[in-house]
């Protein structure tokens, strides 16, 4: 049991926690929580943390788990230290990073469905960390099969998008790149039509046929798409907005995409 | 020109910023950036605060509004101790709040569109201020005509909100209210129809006609809709979501839900 806030171990986590330099370094990654620790693919969990408070309270299954995973008790002073959030869940862990290729991205996610055709979200510089994760979520839920982020992007390991995600994370192939216009030709050579949420768009995005292998560029939240990405795009499309709004959170603007293709794939 | 951060106009502002009970006792928020201050309306203008370092480079326009608005210069460092930002704009403004009546957030906003009928978003216990500020902004971008919000939802004069909002607190109407299951009545009763996202709905979101009158009901981010509200409501819907996602973000599923309604409304 570890009950000092100086212990290396503990200090490491906190340095998982707040750099990604040292994530990226042990390629690793740090979740909170018994929910994220159930969803996590048991080959990738390489440590993990419990509180006695926890344990004493915890379900028989998930006894069984952290027991697996040889947890290792910590005091309540100790988790608060390690924990990225304010009131901590009693459990993190430190799992290994992901490392897809672009192939995997665009073969793509088809839990439930064998024959999804593409459905690819292109992230140009988005910022915010809570925006990338929640376009994680929304991705998943409206059938994304991969998601391609600039390397200008958050970083996906960022705590706040790993509790954004909601366990999206574990499922979702991604993949940082260094130039968007350049696999923009990638995607082109594959058959993927590439779309830009772009305020210079003519037509409506819901006046497009999504059915077909189909990739959303979304741009930073205060710029926009770069001029060579925009130029780089198959389609201009637009989201057309009422009243005195200019532009849509990105992750807004993701979702309503997504789940317009997700609307004309059920068959509407 | 304000140079101490112990003066008593810098301190309640701070107070405004901090305190919601400091707000709604002197009827007041606080808006930060040039951008806010030019889309607020005139009449509500109570003080304005801008550095000198702001006004050197200001345009002759932006000028002229902050003379009109008898702007009070600061120093750097006092308007670091009032605004709620890390990074300050220069310019901060205390504003009066606004006061809708059920008549008037029924009879709504409609900038663009005379004939728009009502298109209500309801909002249950919506803790996060992003997403209540987040729903305000997509909601007008979609034609949402006005906002019902419990009394258990964010301070909408929350910082946090106000910035999210974009400006849009300027021109949505909104109003507070005890109980949700009541004014779901008052809805009814106005031919306004009642549709709750719930997990139990048993027909997509996209199976039902949005062209008339309708309310969505957006419940907490954590417990979705109390069961008193839910069972008042008219038609469940379900947003289908593929993978293992098990719900959206509520600002997600705002956007989604008005955004199909607004598509609808185009005419397609």
């Amino acid at each position: 049991m570890i009950t000092s806030v100086n212990n290396d171990r503990v200090k490491q986590v906190v340095n998982y926690i707040e750099k990604s330099k040292a994530r990226r370094e042990d390629d690793v990654f740090v979740i909170e929580g018994m929910k994220m620790l159930r969803e996590a693919p048991v080959l990738q969990v390489r440590e993990v943390y419990v509180t006695t408070r926890f344990l004493d309270k915890a379900s028989e299954e998930d006894k069984e788990i952290l027991w697996r995973y040889g947890a290792e008790e910590v005091s309540d002073e100790v988790m608060k230290k390690m924990a990225a959030t304010q009131t901590p869940q009693g459990v993190i862990a430190v799992i290994s990073q992901y490392h897809y290729t672009m192939e995997e991205v665009l073969e793509g996610y088809n839990q439930d469905d064998e024959g999804a055709k593409p459905l690819i979200l292109v992230l140009e510089n988005i910022q915010d960390p809570g925006n990338v994760g929640t376009m994680l979520r929304s991705g998943e839920g409206a059938g994304v099969t991969g998601i391609i982020l600039s390397k200008g992007s958050a970083d996906i390991y960022n705590p706040k998008v790993i509790r954004s995600t909601m366990g999206s994370i574990f499922r979702m192939p991604f993949i940082y790149v260094e130039s968007i216009p350049e696999v923009l030709e990638t995607l082109k050579a594959n058959g993927i039509h590439t779309y830009a949420a772009h305020l210079k768009g003519e037509k409506n995005y819901d006046e497009f046929d999504y059915t077909h292998p189909t990739a959303f560029l979304i741009g930073n939240e205060g710029n926009g798409l770069t001029k060579e990405t925009a130029d780089a795009a198959d389609t201009y499309i637009l989201i057309p907005m009422k009243g005195e709004v200019e532009s849509m959170n990105a992750a807004t603007s993701s979702a309503i995409l997504t789940f317009e293709a997700s609307r004309q794939r059920r068959g509407k």
